[in-house]
């Protein structure tokens, strides 16, 4: 390489101490998913394209992925050209459907993995990005207490992390449907993605597409953008919706499973949802509830946390595997504090004691030392130079490793020092220990 | 979908109770190799082609990436042309470059990842596998010590795990190819090249490769094939190399630092470290010391955790980074031992404790008794239905659950069954607590 080479747009990569906040972040999830019984899936990176593109309207966005010097038609057959995945809940309903019968049904996975689409890059939008996805997924049919359960788990994997708030807002798409039904419109679907652009145009223009491309009337528009506009924190709601007069069964029940989600999230995790009806989430494969996610202080970032109810999405054509999940964007959440540094690590580095060495000829015993130490679970470098022992300290300093262990000489003890204050003290590796807060590096708010 | 999708060739996936044991492989080597002081990095799926070109030799096998709508000349350009990287040192080599400003030297990184070939799929070969790297790398000059210290982070990585015990061959390429000079070769990587048959098509045919393709004398290649055969767990490599009467400067230093491996590997790793001297690795950006390991009774499998020292893979053509790093094959291995059944998990899910439900209106005293047992890092399912208990107890028992939670009724207290012996003792959620072995699922070899 003559020249040093340059970061590719839309592929984020962390140093190390951005890093160990990412690792910490995961581990964060991965731990709570596991207390709630989420089993870890990891699918393949490639899904058969046609796998994909029957799941449309990301199709421009996919990348493929071909041999380069692959032979004859092995990638013109669009049954044999591979992709890379755009989400995890494609990959997801395609394992479920080929493991069926090895599967414990209800299968609850979390999958926490990259994902690509080849998005033109801006902030909050990556062509390689990391996602961490949580399902029930169930046979013929699902509880509607998965819809309560799954952003509780969300709430509770938060609450320990050191973001800013989460709002998670709910909606449920049998309300939606029932209600446009109920004042008369036929192309339920087309209304609810000219209502999803209403952050993007404001209510005006979307009067205009609802009047002009869907046909509505005056009046079944106003009504459409009327129930868009209901937002509450508490189950009010209901009343509000019953008030613009419209009614059905299927407006009927998307009420109720609406109302029981947000009355779980009031007992349960106050402050966290916001029954929202303006949410739509534009993927068609969403057949009840619906959730989004803002993070306080970053909207302009967009969601940060969906997901919703698929009812049919993995069928062999004799069983129906319905599924209800939740993805939160790992890389869109990070990139934002990492980048304006709202998050760091206290060091850049997982050692927490460098062992120093007096002369080159103390290696060895350095090494015991070290192997005491680690034995203990205490992360250990050995200085890479004999240098002088300002020189090793630098070693420490300028990679935040909190204390320096100077190994005793001619039968002396050995000493352990903090380098931040100092102090210099007695210590055998067989027993010695840091602070339990200097053990391992912390996520901090700088 | 309308049939069960088939599982793609060389992309292997686990069931859960296989990703459980993958998980927890995986927890130790990030564990051990942090506890020495690696820091993790993570590099972008993709590299530019010409990158991964000019490292040469593999680009046959490289998986192209590009957008299913790419516009124009966009993917033509060799230099914006991207590529799934074959392993994880190009990819580093590349972040050092790019970051060398604002990364400490010498630089420790682990790196745990999925890398793709396209190469034809049997046992032990994927087209997406996960490997696990450790490497340090260094400006200008990387000290000798480094090349004892990785194999021993390896040996103290898998001593912790229940894997058939791996067995590492060491050699040298200055001692190789200063042997060869001393002997009159000209062209010494062409003859390692041929060297490096031995095990694939044997002496006879390698002697034939040596005469006929690199024109070397009989005598010549008698004693390039008499070091190939040297293969010691001591010391006495060096007397046998020198036994064939060659000398030479290059050959010394080779020498003196294999000795110095294999010296350290007895004292640290016993039974771990072997001189063999008919090791050579293909690439042709290795240096020095070079690695190659097998797994007892698995020879076959072909090696499982190789690497060596790089001393100049890595440049801008100002400031030279040298490098060594080794690699394990964390899909090699585990496909093997997975699939073949040698290893499993106590359980298919990472839940200890099923709160069952006497009716479906227990549900939320359910959700108080999982919070408190979750509080104190126990990971608890709520029974999806409120079925008879039989049922409820069946559904722990296909997962491996070991405990079912009974919520006490009209005041009585709370009962937790531990339902493979039939032991049902009273508990509360505030204390009760499972015996540590019982906690998380464990890794068994059946």
């Amino acid at each position: 390489m003559p020249t040093s080479p340059r970061p590719l747009s839309g592929f984020p990569e962390w140093l190390p101490a951005q890093r160990i906040v990412e690792q910490q972040v995961v581990d964060t999830l991965r731990r709570t998913f596991e207390l709630h019984g989420f089993s870890s899936v990891e699918t393949r990176s490639v899904e058969p394209l046609e796998t994909m593109q029957r799941k449309g309207e990301i199709d421009k966005e996919v990348y493929v992925v071909r041999r380069l010097h692959a032979e004859g038609n092995e990638d013109l057959d669009p049954a044999k050209t591979l992709a890379l995945h755009f989400d995890m809940t494609v990959p997801f309903s395609r394992y479920v459907l080929e493991n069926a019968g090895k599967l414990e049904f209800p299968f609850r996975r979390y999958q926490i993995q990259k994902a690509w689409r080849g998005e033109r890059p801006q902030e909050g939008r990556y062509r390689e990005f990391l996602q961490a996805d949580i399902d029930v997924i169930d046979r013929d049919t699902l509880p509607a207490h998965v819809d309560i359960e799954l952003p509780l788990v969300i709430a509770d994997a938060v609450s320990t992390l050191p973001l800013p708030p989460l709002k998670m807002s709910v909606n449920n798409r049998k309300l939606a449907e029932g209600f446009y039904r109920g004042v008369g419109v036929q192309d339920t679907l087309g209304v609810l993605q000219r209502i999803d652009k209403l952050d993007k145009i404001g209510p005006a223009l979307v009067r205009k597409l609802l009047v002009e491309e869907m046909s509505l009337s005056d009046k079944q528009a106003d009504l459409c953008l009327s129930l868009a506009e209901i937002r509450t924190t508490d189950l009010s709601f209901v009343d509000r919706v019953r008030a613009l007069g419209v009614s059905g069964e299927l407006l009927e029940t998307g009420l109720q499973e609406l109302a029981a989600v947000v009355a779980a999230g009031i007992e349960y995790a106050p402050g966290f949802l916001i029954a929202d009806l303006k949410i739509a989430r534009g993927l068609d494969y969403y057949t009840g509830t619906v959730y989004e996610t803002v993070m306080e202080g970053h909207e302009e970032l967009g969601s940060v946390c969906s997901g919703g109810r698929y009812d049919s999405l993995a069928t062999d054509g004799k069983t129906t595997y319905p599924g209800n999940g939740l993805s939160i964007g790992v890389s869109r959440i990070l990139a934002r504090l990492l980048g304006r540094e709202l998050l760091t690590a206290t060091r850049s580095v997982p050692t927490c004691v460098l062992v120093a060495l007096p002369s080159e000829d103390d290696r060895p015993a350095g090494r015991r030392i070290a192997a005491a130490l680690r034995g203990r679970g205490i992360a250990v470098e050995i200085s890479p130079t004999a240098a002088k022992f300002g020189k090793q300290i630098r070693y420490a300093e300028r990679r935040g490793i909190p204390y320096v262990w100077f190994p005793g000489r001619d039968g002396g003890a050995d000493q352990v020092k903090d380098i931040r204050s100092g102090d210099q003290v007695d210590a055998t590796a067989a027993d010695w220990a840091p602070p339990a807060e200097d053990l391992r590096p912390r996520i901090v708010r700088p």
